[in-house]
């Protein structure tokens, strides 16, 4: 069992200990499920009540937040999600896996594997490709020929990472991720007719820190490449499509899709199951809406929603009035009703 | 090849029949591709033409139906669909396979495989997985360590079902599916810059009586249990984030995207491509529509459509008159006009 | 390196030469990033500064393109694009794979495999299958019980071709398709409750020529075949439900959906993020906008768009007048206003 002091969790995250420094910690839980020996974390007020009534032994609270005759010990830090994030990996380190190549796996004469990496059975690894120091590879994995996994990276159960593709360092890639299928691009001859494929000859490059969810789909460029910016998070079932650049840090919920050719800034959020038309920008820190669609440029900062998008409080506002479009009908029956009399007198 | 005579798929659905009970019937049919000696069923008045017309010699018919010289026999019973799904099923039971593992299965040996289940080559077991009595992997199949695979549940090629995550009796997982990825949670601390992972130590639990479509996702939790409720059916590319909890005999169609702790109730249905944002609760048998967007909670038996959703008549009168914003739009400026002329009047 | 001269480039697309029919070609890119020595095209007036600056030693372009001077070798063609694609495949011919299965491959002894084809280590071909003349299957495929795959086909790593599924010449299956889950219909029997599987006995059909992106999904028909035409190309984390006739040369961008007995013409378009309730009609080269929802039929030649769709034109003016629904209330307040005091005069 893992366990921590209470001193030794808050010199982790930087916190004013407002207790028993040698209180000894066994892990961490929400402040209703959390049990004696629990750290747990107080970040919103509407759970004021939970926190009165959980029997976690450490509670990461906001730096104003008063004691109150509470038991447990307080660790006084400025966000306690993010301090609880870091607690939390400290009680559930990253599995990890014993290096060697499976003998029933299919790796190439010609594949470079590292040797403290892991391959298990019924992963492939072809001519050309590299596996790097501490990597992982699940069974079912594909990684085809010339590609390269970065160290410490971690490909799940039946990813395909297709040729020539580049996954960084400590990377996370999740079943079933597709990076390096070919992108969408057809020329149509009608005197046939024929959708003419054109040969999507460019690669996917994945930087470092990267987490791509289940199921999701990077599709790799026509030429040059698609880029997946570092310590960007992906959730399952996104399709990025080729030539997108996805810039550092930012978030994709699940269900995102990219067209091609569309750039994001840093920081970009996209909330689950919105789009993006193809070849334009998304600047930094810029934040689109669920279910929204993205038809033109965002400019940095904003916060855009509603399919096409417009500045959210412009969409909320249309929003309300949609919901009450009868009533406006009905208000505008009534004025003509009214001026149809009015003109009526003489 | 599989028969049964009237008689016996009478008693089986609890039908009234009307015409031969000796008669002998070898497969089921659409009205119009039946053939003789097939059953077929009408359940919708707008078919009456194709019940006239049908060649098949058993036809399942609402309790009310008149003969009207048909020449076929009728099982007369309350719901024609429901008793053609039974007697489908009598005619195409669902396949088998030899029991015993594949000399090229990746089995541990520290897991727990039935004698009586099937385990296919390429398919791998994991270090104290169990898999029941008479389940099927199929070739790709990944069972990660200490997961449960239930009796009689069927897991397709290339479903991962991750470590620890529970699949319950008679399931269905098509192929793709993959059960227990990584809830998407992080915290962001923007001094490094970097979305911190928050562990996702929880897992999935499926109940049993489940049918998950290809390539849909189910997360694990956080902390405690994602839940597919009882006898729910999901759909292909379906995303259920972590920590939801889909009650029973649900139904959520193709491209649906549950946020993170959502909460539905039992027999709730959600149209194709619709979504619901996290932390609310959609109620008993509502019924949410296609494409939808569910932003706050869903009242039991409510009927929703809309992005953000509203009671259904109101959504289908804005659109409605969504689609008459012009001529609105129009009608306002002749009343601006006409009050311009009322006005200048002496 | 593959190499082409002018002249063999101008005879293989019908262009017109403009320079040096002995120019020596190695490779295409686009404008900006081409090399001497390459080919690139100019088919969109915007990028007219990118032809000047271009160091390409041919380009592509329209019929009526004067020269002004440029330095490089023109091909007068009608569609710059198309004769682009064309010439990039003769740089980029489709990889070739050694023919042979692989001794670690799964091939049953009743499946039929060309003796040209290839089957790589991890893929299964069961019973009954037949994989024709240079058929090519990647790592994790499987190709289940009286499954075909149509010569010169390829289905890459993890594609899982479902039993009795039928896969045409010359296609190209991306990573994690799957053809073949079945169909997603359910009578509801009350009085258990259960959801009643409606056995789904058909198969799909994938004619010549067809394109399937990455973890898109194609159901089985319930009874019969769901089609997919020849030449139609479809895009990532696509959703085609049971029964479903796609026609010839469509496009279904990705994360499309379309229900159960969608009928689509010939050279359909369908937008990304949009889909199409089940049972009804997409008639001849129709097109329909991304995150549309189709929800009647579309007569052959529209244009359609929104959720739900109207034709195009009809939906930009209403989008336009919902971002200004704000002032069309303000106006209708004012108007209200105006009105009253108009009533009161004597």
């Amino acid at each position: 069992m893992i366990t921590r002091t209470a001193a030794q969790l808050a010199s982790l995250v930087g916190a004013e200990l407002d207790g028993d420094p040698t209180l000894v910690l066994t892990g961490v839980a929400g402040l209703e499920q959390a049990q004696p020996g629990q750290v747990s974390f107080f970040g919103n007020k509407k759970y004021k009540q939970a926190l009165e009534a959980t029997r976690a032994s450490l509670v990461l609270v906001p730096a104003d937040q008063p004691r109150g005759g509470h038991a447990a010990t307080f660790l006084r830090v400025p966000t306690p999600h993010l301090a609880f994030a870091r607690i939390a990996q400290q009680f559930h380190p990253a599995p990890t896996w014993p290096a060697g190549v499976s003998e029933r796996a299919f790796v190439d004469p010609g594949a470079q594997v590292d040797a403290s990496a892991t391959v298990m059975a019924g992963a492939t690894v072809q001519r050309g490709a590299t596996v790097g120091a501490r990597a992982v590879l699940h069974p079912g994995v594909f990684v085809g020929e010339g590609a390269s996994v970065g160290p410490d990276s971690v490909l799940k159960s039946n990813v395909s990472l297709l040729e020539r593709c580049q996954v960084g360092a400590r990377c996370l890639l999740h079943s079933g991720v597709v990076v390096g299928a070919d992108g969408f691009g057809f020329a149509l001859d009608l005197a046939v007719p024929e959708h003419v494929k054109i040969p999507q000859t460019g690669v996917v490059r994945v930087e470092d820190d990267v987490e791509i969810g289940a199921n999701s789909c990077i599709d790799r460029a026509t030429t040059g490449e698609t880029v997946i910016g570092r310590g960007t998070k992906i959730d399952n079932l996104v399709q990025v499509g080729h030539n997108c650049v996805v810039g550092p840090f930012s978030i994709l919920c699940a269900q995102v899709g990219l067209s091609g050719t569309t750039e994001l800034g840093m920081g970009v959020m996209m909330g689950g199951q919105s789009g993006s038309a193809g070849h334009l920008k998304i600047g930094d820190l810029a934040k689109v809406g669920a279910q929204s669609g993205v038809m033109s440029d965002v400019a940095p900062n904003a916060t855009v929603i509603g399919s096409p998008v417009l500045d959210h409080r412009d969409t909320l506002r249309s929003w309300a009035l949609f919901a009450r479009l009868p009533e406006l009908h009905q208000q505008v029956r009534e004025l003509q009703r009214r001026l149809d009399a009015l003109e009526k007198k003489p």
